[in-house]
């Protein structure tokens, strides 16, 4: 029974891909259902178990925006110390930063927005201000010592807008930069992105300074683009990918699927590749699996769909 | 609102894509409802009227194997003569072919496996002693004129044998080239093959003298991976990919799911990345969701969910 992909490495692609795991934050954020706190922690721990060394815990957004994610503070205590597994957090203003940092969070998050449309509806801002309203959170966080990744989503297309051109999205990006931020994570929140467009925007990017080692790449598989952009950003130097344990925050049965790309998907591409990312995809898969469970649901990972079903 | 992606051209990729569609013939033959034979003719023009230049239309295999193309006689005559769209249809043998070219077929397809195993289980027969099957078959088919199309399955792993190696695929389909076929389909059949291990089978094959314009590629969705490969094939030069409309053939709620490349899925990708195809999204996407209607269940395809759900 072939249950992993032959490896055939390819040129000029990174030797290790570090996965920065957002099914804990992203992706129980847009699950209708509200997990218990003790299964949270536990999906955290399973999946730090499985080999990701970067599991973005929950979010210290106000309860009343996010109520999924309400339990932030009894959950980080629970996480405990992970050895060599970061667990950032994200921040929307000062006030989740204080909160994070009270627990001893020590890699935060926060996120802004390519268009004036998403930051108007998202953080009821403009542009401008949201950067402004960054500013300090992201200032006090590396004074506290604290790794700074700012989200940057909308950065191919927009509901509102459509289309987004690279050198707006380049723009905010350079500004997060020049707040302090560590790195970035570009988001194709509406999964309307295809390979030579994030091509486009990663030189475009690289033009302004901006490191491909400082990059991570989010993509939605709205479209069923998430992979072959994936694919596409490795092939420009990429190493850091975002993803979803068994594609959480993605239903395939919800009418406004949002599709965060699975992680299992990705792990298989990058074990065919030859790309080391440190994860047993079996193990990944049995908590994809069992997460299921939790929210009462099949995994919309097509990975998690195969495996499972083979066994059975 | 975004209803296409942005057109952002890549370089080094062909201009234009020609999309083997194979919905109403690998789609509907892995589909457990049985389609009547006028919803059927009326699929396979609403294909061609989307701009489809390549319909496979059914199998004229015995109704005894395949119980849902059992009415190929009865649904060819009536798809009648559609201008500029080919119309292949699969033949498994002499008997096959006798009944296709009686009925006017222009284009057959014969196939083949790659594997011994898959060989046997599927026809009964070693792959040699497959390949003399072919070759009245091929031979009589290019007498009449006929235009041959070899399919290639088991091309990258296989459920008996796991790994498929290069050579043994490549030594297959120089057979089936020296046996008079015009182009080969590379099938994927389990969907287990990642970038890097298409473009090595690829290499592979230009290194014994098969043609790329030769090539066509056919990937299934079961890991999640169709797309992903099917770019790397383009960066390859391949300008022939199958697909199914609405990913049909690949239930998503089935145990074993197939899952073909959906086409629309295949069409927004090539959209956005500036290569022609002649086919209307919109177009091709409202047939998929009247076929979804007539087999009673959701498409699978991300791209036909996401554009149906937005108008909704």
């Amino acid at each position: 029974m072939t249950d992993l992909p032959m490896v055939v490495p390819a040129e000029g692609l990174p030797a290790r891909v570090r996965i920065h795991e957002v099914g804990a934050r992203d992706g129980l954020q847009n699950e209708k259902t509200v997990v218990p706190t003790e299964v949270k922690a536990e999906f955290v721990h399973r999946l730090a178990a499985a080999g990701l060394t970067t599991v973005e815990a929950t979010s210290f957004v106000h309860p009343k925006w996010v109520p999924q994610l309400a339990d932030a503070e009894a959950l980080f205590p629970m996480l405990g110390d992970l050895d060599g597994v970061a667990l950032p957090v994200l921040v929307p203003n000062e006030r989740g930063l204080d909160r994070a940092l009270a627990l001893g969070a020590t890699r935060i998050a926060v996120f802004a927005s390519a268009t004036e449309s998403f930051a108007k509806a998202n953080l009821n801002r403009t542009v401008d201000e949201s950067l402004a309203m960054f500013e300090p959170v992201v200032a006090r966080a590396k004074a506290d010592g604290a790794h700074v990744r700012g989200y940057l989503s909308m950065c191919f297309g927009d509901p509102w807008e459509g289309a987004v051109p690279v050198a707006q999205v380049v723009r905010v990006a350079k500004a997060l930069m020049e707040l302090g931020c560590d790195e970035l994570s570009l988001g194709d929140t509406i999964g309307v992105a295809t390979p030579a467009h994030v091509g486009a925007l990663l030189t475009g990017l690289n033009d302004r300074s901006i490191a491909t080692d400082a990059i991570g790449v989010h993509f939605h598989d709205t479209y069923g683009q998430a992979l072959a952009n994936t694919f596409a950003a490795l092939q420009h130097g990429v190493s850091t990918v975002d993803a979803s344990a068994g594609g959480l925050g993605g239903c395939p049965y919800a009418k406004s699927a949002t599709g965060n790309l699975a992680t299992e998907d990705l792990v298989w591409m990058l074990q065919g590749l030859g790309v080391d990312t440190g994860v047993d995809l079996g193990q990944l898969t049995a908590t994809s699996v069992w997460m299921a469970e939790q929210l009462g649901r099949p995994s919309p990972s097509r990975t998690v769909r195969a495996l499972s079903h083979q066994e059975s």
